[in-house]
Parts: C-alpha cells; sequence; structure tokens
C-alpha cells in the first residue's frame, strides 16, 4: 500500500456536525499529510466550512446528499430507507473501493447494520464486533466487544479474542500482545458457561495466542493484558461505568480545589501537571470505536465529541488501513480454520 | 426491637485477622454502643486482642473454635467439611436466634453457600443477591447483585428490584426510592431479553415502586437512580471496573503532583482539600455487601480491608437489623404475590 490513504467521511454525523467533521479533518490532515477526504453531506454547508481552509479542500472531494440518519433512527429502518444518507455514502464508497476507511459521528446502530450489509464480515467471522482503546497503568489496552452482540457464545468470544489480537499487533504495534477473557473470578471454575468453554478452546488452541486466562473488571484499567475480550452487553456497561466513574472523579477533584483559599492557590501552582492529568484520562484521546471483522474499515466516532476526538478516530482508521488489518485478520482466521481442521484429523 | 443489636463476627476472616476484626468491633462500639458482639475464633489471640480494651471485652463473648474457612476453599467444600469454623460458627448463631446478624471478611461464595444452606431464603424468593453501596454525585445508590449468580433471568431481575428497594427505603432511609435496570441503551427495544421482560413486569406491576427504566454504566455513578439492578455477572464487572478506574485516576493525580516542585508546593496547599477527596472515593467508606434475601442478616467485609472498613460493615449490620428490612422484604413480597393473584383472577 503506497502512503496515501483515502477516508470517507460521514459529515453530517455527530453533534454540531458538518461543522465538528470538517475541522476533525483539518487536525487530521495536519498530522497525516498524505490522507484524501471524500466528505458526505449538505454541499453548500460544506463549501462554506472549506473556504478559508485550503489546504483541507486540496485534500477533500464533495460528495453532496441531503439525507442524513437521524440519532433516533431505528438500525432496521436507516438500512431500509437511507440509501441516500451520508453515512450510507460513506460506507458504499469503501465498499466500491473508493475509500479505505469510513468514519462517522452519527447512529452507532445504524452505522453497523449498514457497513455488514455493504461491506460484509470476513470469511470465518460470524459476527462483526466493537473495540476501543482503554487507559491503562501500563500504557492502553483494546477492549471488545462493546455492544454490537448484547448475546455471545463461546465462539464468538473466540473470534473477538483473535481479531483483538490482530488489531493490538498490527495497529498497537505489539509484539506478543496478552489476551484476557472478562469474567467474574480468576478460578476456573467460576463464570458463565460461554466464558468458560471460549476460555477452554483458547487455551487447547494451536493459535499463537498468549492467552493470559480470565481477568477481573479491575484489571480493565491495571493493564494486566493488552486485549480485554467480553460480549457486548457487559463491555458496553463497563466502559460507560468506567467513563462515569473518571467524570465522578474529575467532579470531586473540582469541589475539592474550591474548598477553601489555600486549595483555590494549590490548585494555580498545579494546573499545569493537573492539565496533563486531564489529557492522560481526557475521552476524546482515546476516541473511536472501531468496527473488526468486516471487509472494510469502518470507526464510528463518539457522538458528541469534538474536532479533536473526530481526528483521533480518523487517525485510527488511517492507523488500521496502513496496518493492513483486514488481510491480517483473515489470515488468522484461515489458520484458525486450518488449526481445526487438523485436529478433527488427528481425531477422527 | 429494643436497641440492642448482638453482631456474630467471624473473627478469624480476612486479611491480618482477628486483629482486624477486633480493632473493627472497637471502632463499630465507639459508633453504636449499644451492641453486643459474638467473636467466633482463637480463644486465646482473641482474649489478647481483648486484654487492653476493657470497654470491648464487656460487650463481647468469646466463641472458641480453631477451625478456619480457607479464601481458596471450593465454597461447595467448605459447606459440607466446615461445621466447626468460625465462619459457619458466626452463621449457625443468627440461624439460632442468638446474633442479628453476622459479619464475616472471609472466602464470599463460602459465605453465601452456608449463609444460604443456614438461613433460607425468605418466602417468594428464589435466589439471594448480594447488594453494595456506590458512591454517586447526588450522594450513594444501592447497586445488586454483585456476583451470587452469574446467570440471572427476568424473574430474578424482579425480586433484586423489590429487594433493593425495600432496602433503600428501610437502611437508607429514603421515602420513594427510584430503581433502574441496567441495560446497554435507555431505549425500551435494546438489550438482552431478560432485562426487557423485567422492565414490562415493573412498569405493569401494581408495586408502589418508582421504576426509571432502563439506565446505561455511566448512570450509576450519575446517580440517576437509588437503586441499581443487574445479573451477579455485570453487576460485579461494573463494581470492579468502577473500583479500577477510581484507582487509576489515584495514581495519575499522584503522578502529576510529583511531576514538578510547584505542582509539589500546589499539592502541599491543597492536601486538606485532597484528603477530604480521598475520604469521598475511598473504598472503605462503602465497605460491605449485604446479603439479601435470606432470613437472617449477613454482611461480606472486603477481604482485604481495614479495621475502618470491617466497622463499616459492621454498622451497615446493625443498620439492616434496626430497619428490620427483613420483614419489610417478608411484606412486600406477601404484597406481590397478592397482586400477581388478584392480576390473574381478573384475567380469568
Amino acid at each position: 500500500m503506497s502512503g496515501q490513504i483515502t477516508i470517507a467521511l460521514d459529515a453530517m454525523g455527530g453533534a454540531r456536525a458538518p461543522a465538528t467533521v470538517v475541522r476533525g479533518a483539518n487536525i487530521a490532515l495536519r498530522r497525516f499529510p498524505q490522507t484524501q477526504f471524500m466528505l458526505f453531506g449538505d454541499q453548500s454547508q460544506l463549501q462554506r466550512l472549506l473556504k478559508r481552509r485550503r489546504r483541507l479542500r486540496k485534500a477533500c472531494t464533495i460528495h453532496h446528499t441531503e439525507e442524513v440518519v437521524r440519532d433516533d433512527a431505528k438500525p432496521s429502518v436507516a438500512l431500509r430507507t437511507g440509501h441516500r444518507t451520508s453515512m450510507r455514502l460513506a460506507i458504499d464508497a469503501v465498499g466500491d473501493g473508493a475509500a479505505d476507511g469510513v468514519v462517522s459521528a452519527g447512529n452507532t446502530g445504524a452505522l453497523m447494520a449498514m457497513a455488514k450489509y455493504v461491506l460484509k464480515t470476513l470469511p470465518g467471522i460470524d459476527r462483526p464486533a466493537i473495540a476501543t482503546f482503554f487507559p491503562t497503568s501500563r500504557g492502553e489496552s483494546v477492549m471488545l466487544d462493546l455492544g454490537a452482540n448484547v448475546d455471545s457464545d463461546a465462539e464468538n468470544l473466540v473470534q473477538f479474542a483473535v481479531m483483538g489480537e490482530v488489531f493490538a499487533r498490527s495497529v498497537l504495534g505489539l509484539i506478543q500482545p496478552t489476551v484476557g477473557l472478562l469474567n467474574v473470578g480468576a478460578e476456573d471454575v467460576k463464570g458463565r458457561e460461554a466464558v468458560k468453554t471460549a476460555s477452554a478452546v483458547l487455551r487447547d488452541s494451536d493459535l499463537p495466542i498468549e492467552f493470559h486466562g480470565f481477568i477481573e473488571g479491575d484489571d480493565i484499567t491495571a493493564g494486566t493484558v493488552d486485549v480485554i475480550v467480553t460480549d457486548g452487553f457487559t463491555g458496553n456497561i463497563a466502559i460507560k461505568t468506567a467513563e462515569g466513574t473518571a467524570r465522578l472523579y474529575t467532579e470531586f477533584l473540582r469541589q475539592a480545589f474550591k474548598s477553601s483559599p489555600f486549595a483555590r492557590l494549590g490548585y494555580l501552582l498545579a494546573r499545569r501537571a493537573l492539565k496533563k492529568l486531564r489529557a492522560q484520562v481526557d475521552p476524546r484521546g482515546y476516541n473511536g470505536a472501531m468496527f473488526l471483522g468486516l471487509n472494510g474499515i469502518a470507526v464510528k466516532s463518539h457522538g458528541s465529541t469534538d474536532a479533536l476526538g473526530l481526528a483521533n478516530a480518523i487517525g485510527v482508521a488511517i492507523d488500521m488501513a496502513k496496518g493492513g488489518i483486514n488481510e491480517k485478520i483473515k489470515e488468522e482466521f484461515q489458520r484458525l480454520a486450518l488449526a481445526r481442521e487438523n485436529k478433527w484429523r488427528a481425531v477422527s
């Protein structure tokens, strides 16, 4: 793959769109000067926003549409009736091979439904998963699934483990990432059946996965493993609980600094350091939910994020394209299929 | 009930037992001077620890046993072979009516198995649940189940909702507590079947429960509802994820204050306020996992907590006994059964 990457942007998705999307693309372009953008959305608004951004304008093509997927639209309805929406057209650009990846801050369910329909899943993968980064005391980890599948069986969990491991290698650049299964205890006897079965499969498999075993909720931020595997119900609740806890802590911290003149003065002195802290726990820095398992790159940006968050989501899509993630997932699943076939032959 | 409450203590459970347990009882006695303690454990160690604590000694009886439940013991094995352990004898004291409640910092699974066997569940309750407090920006909430049941069906969730609501009324003193079901989205169409069915039952029921509907992970710390209902798998992972996130934030904060001389000076000035913050997020303040649905009061203290945490767990058991929680749960389930019978009559 040459250095140039083309990203299709759903310019009308998310809060304060399309302004936030255009500003996000502008920041991303400074970081990745070789990127080309296809902007899908209202032409006149986009032209106005690009007017004073000469460099970005040169890197963009505008694809006009008046239709958008509403935030409260049902995924099934969006899929059936949204053929001319900015989201769908941006996904189609990846399906057609015109773009290397799509980024949208719009309706998550609709994006998943459309991306699944247009891009299809990679061979060997039953269900795509949503993955994201998580800050830990050792750096960052990847966690999946975060809500694509409210019920996941053992086979789904095994597939998530394989996809997450490939992601950590090809996008995070880890040599031998460790993988853990989220459970209610570290012992083998504990937990749900699906989790226990998946653990047995990952232990026995001939895959070159560094399987750590079970981990618990507090292992997520401790950085015990690089890849955290769970079903979409639990993963969604875990990540939102972590967000809420960080927000509560920030609120308590703000109250503490306001509580006395000494504390206020202390805040002024420590301000620079505290700004750095805020950046460390800033969800915008970790923005970007990756859809893994599709035959094409799709990244969901948080709907309420700002330009910086959107730029990070675009950066994730570019990293995935550069890392050739889907080719690597395909190879890994071929390997998995072959290993299973051999095992079957050995048994029979 | 007179003012006097008797608490049975598993003196040998948890880290640094029995010293931590005795010190915890000492703190609790200062807060609740009318309390009597039954200490189950090694007599000579306990006598030595009580030697210089005259007031506590007067409020205690010692019940010698040499056996303890090991932290790594399987619940089923502990139940079968642990009849003479400090944990089992403390539970038996509640079963016999000698004590109003039992507190242990030992093996959670064994405590639940033994408490279920000895105390039995209250009429109408299929499975007991583990509940705890959660700090929120509005004060504190109650959350259940936290791990007693890795799989919960809709009926279990409804029962957890009823028990949690009674707890919030009788122990937290709330007049009309709100109840929410943890899910991956606020809309009715989202989530697992069990959660959707439980929501429909709680909406339709004639119970005087203030049912809020679905909540998401970040609503837990936002204090959106007073009682958070979920299955034991999700609840266990959510609470441990929150603990881990708070720990990570504290670590980042410590690093920030060490990063420059200005920041260090700022820390010194804001120290008092930051101490208050630490108390706000201190898990010891929220220590005590309540077993709800049993015909007797049982509270699990965190195994690695200190005397202050143990005193808080004892305080929770005392509050539950004073609030007459189990009588109220029984009444509520009679009401639920009656409402269902009437509905059935109306239909047939």
